[in-house]
């Protein structure tokens, strides 16, 4: 067994402006690294009642949220497999490489996708949605998967408009919603907007590592996984739902996550919706303005569906975005998105979401434009003056 | 939303002795509590080439260990899902509660479980693991489901008794363990013993908070994996084997949990297998020198059988365990473990496992004593000295 | 440069039971682990005007404190530094090694030191203080010396009758207490019992690191230090005082520890004065059940002088007290207090002080009961059951 | 007592770019967040053993170093205290306003300070040096104080220089040198430059939290000290040297901060000091090109004086600069430093010391450049892609 060597330290903080996992607060990560406690004692089930009840602001309902020891991906799982029979059928829409890798959970589950294509560089077109399920006579499809902001090219779909689409139709589907990286970064209401399960995860908006994923879950949802004919264990909501009642889990629940977790909603309703979107658009603006003002494309064509977490950035074609990535990350201690799946070496991503402010931003932008022109690609300098004036707008 | 109170203090460090949560290290704790990093970035993949490499040592193998967010009840889930087709058959013991809700996940996937019954005070019968499999001409049992330490009871099974079992019975089932408060406290040895899943989680002898749930897999069960026909995506091994050979992982995985796992491998390591099972030992005989000594009743029957983990003690009858528990709780800041399943109210159990010496023990028992004392348990005072004895032998 | 190896652990939580530093809250240690902040900025004086309000609480003052980053012994030097003139003479009282070794500042000072002999087993006896104030027609003492809870021998004396001897004595003479090891472990009342300057410090009953030094100062020891002829700087209250009205220092202040001192307070404020105290005792009192069980003899002669945070134990002629604490040490991860100047070798100290419980000291009497047997001292076993009986009382 | 209001916490990570204390890397608030250990057993020793001698590194000595809990004016007057008699006459050079501060301590030690005047805008004039020294023909000059990084003005004097003219002059005086901000970001060889004693504070390069003071002294020095007729306790050099020798010392020292310190250097030497200063250089130079660019006037005037750690910046006299600091404060999570003495309200300073990359002093200085713009100070905007040019030279 050998020993791994050290890692070798850069100095200064690390910029982590990849998008999620993002920058956890110092708070936070103090909170998690308290004592372990036990998880069938009354300290625990304080914590529990009290982070359930805190965390349905953060989704907007007044319905229940299912916490797992999970990633992002577990939580999609979750949502499917408590609410769609062996077999049964979906509907997808390929809003970018998550919807693609959600769609592939749901395929490896045994279900039957009806995938709507699309081009990666916009967000749902409500009305495609709308065709599938008018045309779905026999009401077959049990759920509509719909991504809300698609982390791999920074694009935000309207969820209201999804929902008004499946109302058009007459359709009873369900409608599951994933906000791994629009929740806390972006608007989202479940009961407003009638989402049945929203997936989530701990490592964007919520500002905490990774390990935790959620599904929030509205009443019908609640009441549709009760009759599910699906083998499922690990993801049931029904004996967490129950555990929940009193404060606890049916399994050991990762303790030190939730200690974080209650942190950061604290945090987070500290500094409140309006400042928290508000935060997150004026940096996504920011960072527009610096891709425009470089002479660079940004893969989001429709300027009202940017994302206010994300912005994916197309580099000229001789250039490798990874080797680029590589660079910046040796250079200047900075972290970015790579491009996923079709946009692998093409594309790279800057994450602009959680804990982090203006000047982090403007750093990160430093990072970039200075990255740019040691990798040689030709773009106008003084991207990051056109996002001060844009911060300073 | 109102605020939740803040939780009072009781002075002075909490004694968490429950068989899981044990105490995380200060050292794992601040490994924790470091900034997330990029899980797609070259200092992830270095990390976790180093850690994956390292688990194999605690498990004895040379074969794989994947690694999961999720808790213990998911790697039970995890190891069912990857080997076994839908509806198939597996044999399963009851050694305790934990084998019993691992029947129920088994069940709730669908399978078919043959269940060998037993009374909770000793462990696994080989002998009828053999008489089963012998039955089972056709061999349509595909897995043995075995727990190692049966954290409910302190017993621990022998399992390579069971794997001898099974070769004697010249069936080709696999052998699935449960290893989870057995792993690191007691000697267990993956490949010697011809187990082809071991299923742990991180908050016991790991010395962990709970949220990791870890699956060793020998070549064997690689292969059946492969062939497996169950619907199956976030368990599945295929995907996170494959990414793992570069050191990254399918999702985005538990960074700051896998930095506490690298830190928790090295303390295990520096102190060695010989030195971990032989303090656990004598912790364990301590604390039943104490509870003999109170002439009290051990639930294990079996004296080959103690597990190093867990011990669990019968009260008389006209007491209730859950509030002994509570009152040494409140009284003496000592968290002990519930009575679970047949055992609610009627057994309470002391976790000896994890980062503790014999004074942490020492104090234990002498908060167990008075708290028996307290609540008018007829015993014979003297337990602590009991368990000095012990110690100094 | 050699690289120093890594230092070996030796499992489980260390038992830190000398007479301070004393075990630090977890919540502290994180307080403590936050980011550095600018000490001349408005998130700075917020947490000093805090505290510095919060922290007269624990002496029992409307007056002044000032905290310093410092020692105790710097605290010392700053009392004296502030109020006798060059020359000067000071009264002192010899209770055991740390009065001597303040007596010893006082000479390096140039100060001359009229002192009162005695035998490191008793309190201040408060009739030779008046004697010896008495003989002093000419009032040339300017200030009295007393240890109010002596580290060395776990003698606490009354500090109120050496109040009513300068009284009686009629003499203008300033009162210095050491409190190091008194405050917030034994009622402690800077204004009821007119004392002029407390000197305290952070590694006891306070529960932080060492690193801060405090001197509680009356308002008469304000006016006295105005006119003092002393030639000093980093100990002037003068500028600190100052400062120290909007919240600053003059000088960069250790501001971490201010984090900690800050959530310090916090915590013994939600205990309250009551609980404080009455735990310290109860935990004094088991250790010396054991103490007399044992059959040793304890260093101080007075029951009513018995400390409340340590007690010193002599160990029959035979046997060195080092090698004793260094074998349990070794053995039982369990550090003791040495003894100090003459008492080298022949006594050790428990520390029962700062944020400990019941169990935490059982523990503790377990390992020095164990040491004591396996380090062949003659002793009666049981002592841990002796104290047991004594909390349970 | 009423509870303090909880801090208002502003998104991201605060930018603390005063020019000390400066960011302190998570590495080293976890090393201090460790349970404090008994400074009197062997795992203290080992401790400090090993880390007195990796501070001699930083000093470029192969003499002493003596760590004091203190502030850096501590450091000050132990140095003088250790050196000067009673009423002893020292030289000191007015680069600024710490020089000034250090001339306060010596004069209310009762020293003699012969004050060599000058503008604050450049560094130390070594021809001064030697004539004042020349004049003093029956050398009662015991000390020259100098200072080698004025923090108030950044400036940095060539303290090779100041040897070479006390030796030019054949005087005997000891070379005093306040290295508090200049160490561990600019070359400083104590050796080499013949320095008696360098004054040093753990909140600048060192990477620390304020706390710890240091002296490192020659062997000359230490052979004066002990001839050294001052009156002196808490900074007397000969008993912490004495206690030193087997790793302790003669009072409790500051254990966590000593943990981080171990912590800090271990950093530091994994740099290594080309790194370290060409680092620190490349940001200052950055840090200079903006100013240039916005038509801000540095103060330091003379450009092989400019210090690594800090430059401080004039604004136009209609602008009040703690008014323009307050603002970008309270917009941008940025702390500056403050203008000091006679500077007050006309400079501001930015630090660009310690644990920080480009990115960071790249987002410092884009908050200084909005401020200015939101401030309505006349600049040419650009600063920022100034730097970055710089940067990328």
């Amino acid at each position: 067994m050998k020993a791994m060597p050290e890692r070798t330290r850069i100095p200064g903080r690390h910029f982590l402006q990849i998008p999620g996992p993002s920058n956890v607060p110092d708070e936070v990560l103090r909170a998690i690294d308290q004592p372990t406690i036990d998880h069938r004692g009354p300290e625990f089930a304080e914590l529990t009642l009290g982070l359930l009840e805190k965390i349905k602001w953060v989704f907007q309902t007044e319905s229940k949220v299912v916490v797992y020891p999970s990633s992002g991906t577990g939580a999609w799982e979750a949502a499917l497999s408590n609410l769609v029979d062996p077999g049964g059928k979906v509907l997808a829409y390929e809003t970018g490489h998550f919807a693609n890798l959600w769609r592939g959970v749901a395929e490896r589950m045994g279900l039957e996708v009806n995938w709507i294509e699309s081009d990666w560089r916009s967000g749902i077109d409500a009305g495609k949605i709308e065709e599938a399920l008018s045309e779905d006579k026999d009401h077959e499809i049990k759920a509509v998967m719909a991504v809300h902001g698609e982390t791999s090219n920074g694009v935000n779909s309207n969820i209201l408009k999804v929902r008004e689409a499946i109302d058009s139709a007459g359709h009873p589907a369900l409608l599951l919603v994933d906000v791994v990286s629009s929740l806390a970064t972006a608007d989202y209401r479940h009961d407003a907007w009638g989402v049945d399960v929203a997936i989530a995860a701990s490592q964007k908006g919520l500002m905490l590592p990774p390990g935790l994923g959620f599904n929030a879950i509205s009443q019908k949802a609640i009441l549709v996984s009760k009759e599910c004919q699906s083998n499922r264990s690990y993801w049931d909501w029904r004996k967490i739902l129950e555990s929940n009642e009193t404060g606890y889990y049916p399994y050991t629940p990762a303790s030190n996550m939730l200690f974080g977790l209650d942190k950061a909603l604290d945090l987070l309703q500290q500094e409140g919706f309006s400042n928290l979107f508000s935060r997150h658009n004026q940096l996504a603006e920011a960072t527009r303005a610096a891709v425009d003002h470089w002479g660079l494309e940004n893969v989001c064509t429709n300027k009202d569906e940017f994302a206010a977490s994300t912005t994916a950035i197309y580099l000229p074609e001789e250039f490798n975005a990874d080797k680029l990535r590589q660079g910046i990350l040796e250079k200047y201690n900075l972290s970015l998105g790579t491009g996923l799946g079709k946009f692998k070496g093409r594309v790279f991503r800057v994450g602009h979401l959680g804990d982090i402010n203006a000047l982090t931003v403007l750093g990160t932008l430093a990072g970039v434009e200075m990255g740019l022109v040691d990798f040689g690609v030709p773009i106008k300098k003084g991207g990051v003056e056109a996002a001060m004036a844009k911060i300073q707008a």
